[in-house]
């Protein structure tokens, strides 16, 4: 028996580990096996050709590495640099902050530009350092697609263009864990070197699957990178896909064959039709957030993030109580707030396989949490915008017409 | 690949059957066993002892019967009656029309009682039935506690009361198919003969198990019975209850060990609080029902269930469209008028393994679906009023005080 | 925890309820489902045309009832028969017997035709009856395809040439419990009325599900066949089929997509292969049985069946102490003795999703039981006779080569 | 529908991944969870404490690091030492192989021990050079346990002994990844100081899990080594362990929940009997390859392992061509023959949840495949050595006396 057992199912809404779909936990619910014996590298060349996919890429290569997204940053960047490579890397939440410590004890030259958690990467302050390295010091650029701690997402396009403004060879690393498979993601388009996700994100499996995507410049880069690598080595990867046995060292069969699954619905519902339900779902909780008369933490719409939500609340409320309490009485699970916006944001995560009645559940929840912490809440007033938003733009479901 | 795919999950609204917890899932995900090995008789023995406290009774002799409600009708009718007996049976909605159809064909001699759709058991014809009736040619009184399709709740304590005043013998069955296990029930003190209910109700689990228990009175009834009757024998149970081996022929190992889970989950939670539950539910859909401006197919608040509602729509709505709509666009289920008031009303279930938060993206579902049909909701309107009761009215759960 | 863990699986070689696939427990795997809703309809629709082909008919007419082999085998009778009906039924059997039990009990005028445990159904004395029944009194020959509790098989084709050549028209209903799917079974081609079998047997699933398919001879014999029924009745299902909706009541959701995954298993390898691997499975078994020198309880080579066999033990030692002690010792699940033969023979189940290393494995584990109780049996000696055999008969796998 | 499908389940005996047992399957059968909220911390918090008994440590500190086994190498080399810093390994087959691979590309100063393949590790050299090393240039003696790919187990206390006998300080690294939770290992008794395995070998659980336990010497070292690390920092570690949130980075809520269930089955069996089961298939499979007249890989009794056995086939036969049969024909997954003995050996994997008949039918299969590529086996001889081996010391299972 389970020990905090609760009537019902628990309503996940942090952003990530997200919900997996029942065809998902059905696929993975089986034994183990060979990896050596014909299905798994069947079955996994299938996917790195299914997974590019996601990353809207044809050239770039794929790693399913055993490993969460912390390791898949750390798969990016040593195949890519040497020590005391310069890089230039944005600081604006708790992610990105993350990222630039690994960056740093991974004995890189990280030049940090920081924003105002609530705003995006100030690419004023990329594009001056592009145009004054003409000598091409800077190696890197690292930014984080969508910055989960306060719900915003930069824009890569623009990054892009500053690099080729100044013709800056540069490589393009790209966090997209809380972002590829839900927001719009176009890793060839863009340009980006390394792109990587969590398989536990928008993919909506369990955690335990680093996803890492190299274009053929990252991979010319990881020729000559000097970062010490062993587990994370792309190289061992690649001798292995030669073979045709795919695999340097054993991995998940649970989660491949969950990642098969999970893949067939993405791609069931057609990956443009997630990413709009993705938009559909977040814009339906920003006007719930604005009915209820509390800010966004995200401060201009150009960034406001289509996966997670982190709204501010009043002074005189602690958000982590609406975190523990949404928890305690309505098996509700929320996003704290971290680190420097701990007590004043709490967050709700709306990516991975979720449909419109979740999230209004969740609302309705929210809507109670806050009356029971004294917030002066209209009851059923956000879940109205929501729902009102929602009614409007909702398709038939496809395959029910 | 599901054929009618939708993104993200079912929410399942119909009265049964109903959602089983995740727990359950687990304990059945399951190969199959020998049941004459020691385990699944140990195993039964444990359930037919626990079972009881489902139905509040010490006395009561336990039948998990592998077959539906249906077959569960026919086992407490057969076991106990001879063809051309008499018995009054209350003709409420369309699950006690069926169960009188059942009566006839198995050749009783069925009075029936006759209600308006939306009404309770008329008590005073019983009444008077059983006053005139001094040469107890009555057999049997047979009632169904919750009319499924209606929403109605019977008042078995005042049955009870009838039957005492006269010293009336006559045998009292009572379908607890939409009741027991959600509703307040009590067996023994009610002095109910047969009470049954189906495994795909409020216990939760898969459809697959009658569960019928039968007083002292009805065990001793089954011995001169006359009905015709092989699958549906208790005697064969007996005599397999007496050798330890408990089954006459093959159960399903695996709902056997999911009704363990179920158990185990609501005497987690304490039946008590499962029926308060419950009442907290049925009372918030009631409200949000007001709110939408909308009638309930139940005509007094005596009779109101707290395991499903009936919602009467307009003359110029269709409820079936509403039904039809709501899985096809929202992926909500929910119950269809039947018979008499097919078109004229839709089911919200709720009961089973559910919770505030459930219950709140339903609600919210149905405002979409009644504003898609042209109904001139007030979006938020309903959830509001549930939302606010319930807000009022729910514990901290236990385990996470 | 399991109360009776031990190290390692259970080996399940009872002859029902067989090892069901681990493609079938993912399938079954899941959530209720509103069996209103398109998908169960849909579902059920291919599902009813699909299982035809187990029983190798076009023309009749399959019934999924949510209940037994002893619930089927009521199905069978009330439907087509009347109270007093005269009917010849052959006693071979435990399982035999207790169909002619509820024939009895059903209250038919059971013409029972008694053979040696052993041995199969006495045709001559069929032949007799049929031959002097002039008046067709007799209303239907019953007949245990494949008699579980001896491992005899008897030959349905004979039976249906007896008929023929009386040019009688009783109706000719067939229990397949332990034969269909794994044996050679040919309802059209053999004139059967009704043949029926359980969803725990060679179909590989969960108990619950009784599958009988009525004849359009069966079916025009239901019109007017007295027996009293109602969960039984198949009008109630022919009603719901043309409606399209299926089902006069719930069945198991579950049930169904497991039923869905185990037709396509069978179809994949081909319903052939199936029927031979069971073939070369009994073979392997009686080939041990004879190089431990002990006897088959089956008396001649004709009747030896290929889904189960029943071993007899010398006199010194009682059968259910190999049983017992195999599930104590070796967790190995074997079939005890019933009735007559109790305490003298042991049975193993050889049907289902089975392959040569499962039957090996447990024929390895007889040999140590046989040790165990004190019988000389040559260890290694009936696993090397098998082995052999198998060896030199298996294909490789067509989806391998 | 599984491209490669075959009739009944796979027989998986590689010694890695292993079969996962039901109960383990069932625990793992569930959505994400929020790693932040009350319950995966107290799930955490009790598995740290429990895992420490497979390692028969008091003092040492367990990590769960989301990694595979070459992970939990590279955990235990780079949180220890520094580059350039002296050590001495064991090159004994392919997976010491693979450990010094990764040694030197972590740019350790790696003093190799050659062995042939088929040997254990070389101690008398050992001995001398650490009685040569009076300067205590040796930072670290690094050892696998058991070598999976020749089927050699090392003696890890006579290590010990060399080391206590010139009173040396280096540390003692050993890989356990094929022997933790299978064959005896005594962490604190034989001064290990950091010992590793891999979810997905003795402990029965998919792969996506290393498991390295630390002792406060190695935890001291950590402070110090210089090794470029993040990922496998232990530091961000001991820092949530110190918060009570226990994750730096977000885990598999499902390897959680299935490695309580992996630990409550061991702790069930009790580890000791656990060791002696692997004990008795150890010595069984041997019998099985001298009754056969094939040769063991390990050339001396010492070094038998109790987890693989890595049969020598004669020189006209390939024993690739053998590993490739036993999976088109029967089924049956064995270990290939990995670099220097590719060809010429292949392997039997009898660790994890296992049991006899299991055992017994993976024998049963080799015999066939070994006829099938024209060895003369004599058919049953290794299953009859095996069997009477085992008969004779098989206790009762505990649960069922």
């Amino acid at each position: 028996m389970d020990r905090f057992f609760a009537p019902g199912p628990n309503h996940l809404f942090v952003p990530g580990p997200v919900n997996i779909p029942d065809h998902v936990i059905r696929a993975m619910n089986r034994n183990n096996e060979d990896y050596r014996a014909p299905p798994i590298p069947a079955l996994t060349k299938d996917l790195l050709e299914d997974v590019k996919k996601i990353f809207k890429t044809t050239t770039g290569t794929p790693f399913l590495i055993p490993t969460t997204g912390t390791g898949a940053w750390e798969s990016a960047l040593t195949n890519t640099l040497s020590p005391g490579d310069r890089i230039v890397s944005f600081l604006i939440g708790q992610f990105s902050l993350l990222w630039i410590d690994q960056q740093k004890r991974l004995r890189f030259n990280v030049d940090v530009v920081e924003s105002e958690w609530g705003q995006g990467a100030n690419l004023e302050i990329l594009a001056e350092k592009i145009a004054a390295d003409r000598a091409h010091t800077i190696k890197a650029v690292c930014i984080v697609h969508n910055e989960t701690a306060t719900g915003v997402t930069n824009n890569l396009a623009a990054v892009r263009r500053i690099l080729d403004e100044y013709r800056h060879p540069a490589l393009y690393l790209v966090d997209g864990v809380s972002s590829i498979c839900a927001l719009d993601f176009r890793m060839d388009e863009w340009g980006v070197d390394v792109a990587l996700t969590g398989s536990q994100k928008a993919l909506s499996l369990p955690t335990g699957m680093g996803i890492v995507c190299a274009s053929p410049k990252a991979l010319e880069a990881s020729k000559s990178a000097q970062s010490v690598r062993f587990f994370f080595d792309w190289n061992d990867y690649l001798k292995f896909y030669k073979l045709g046995t795919f695999w340097p060292y054993t991995p998940s069969v649970q989660l491949l064959h969950g990642m098969r699954a999970a893949l067939d619905i993405i791609f069931e519902e057609g990956l443009d039709h997630v990413i709009e339900r993705h938009s559909r779902l977040g814009k339906a909780t920003r006007l719930a957030v604005e009915a209820w008369g509390l800010k966004n933490c995200t401060q201009r719409e150009e960034w406001f993030s289509d996966t997670v939500t982190a709204v501010v609340v009043p002074p005189y409320i602690d958000s982590t109580e609406i975190v523990k309490r949404a928890w305690k009485r309505y098996n509700l699970s929320l996003g704290l707030g971290l680190n420097k916006v701990a007590g004043k944001v709490f967050r709700i995560g709306h990516l991975g396989h979720l449909n419109d009645l979740q999230l209004l559940g969740c609302l309705a929840g929210v809507e109670m949490v806050l009356k029971d912490v004294g917030y002066p809440v209209k009851m059923g007033s956000g879940v109205a915008a929501a729902s009102s938003y929602l009614q409007n733009t909702i398709p038939l479901i496809p395959s029910r017409i």
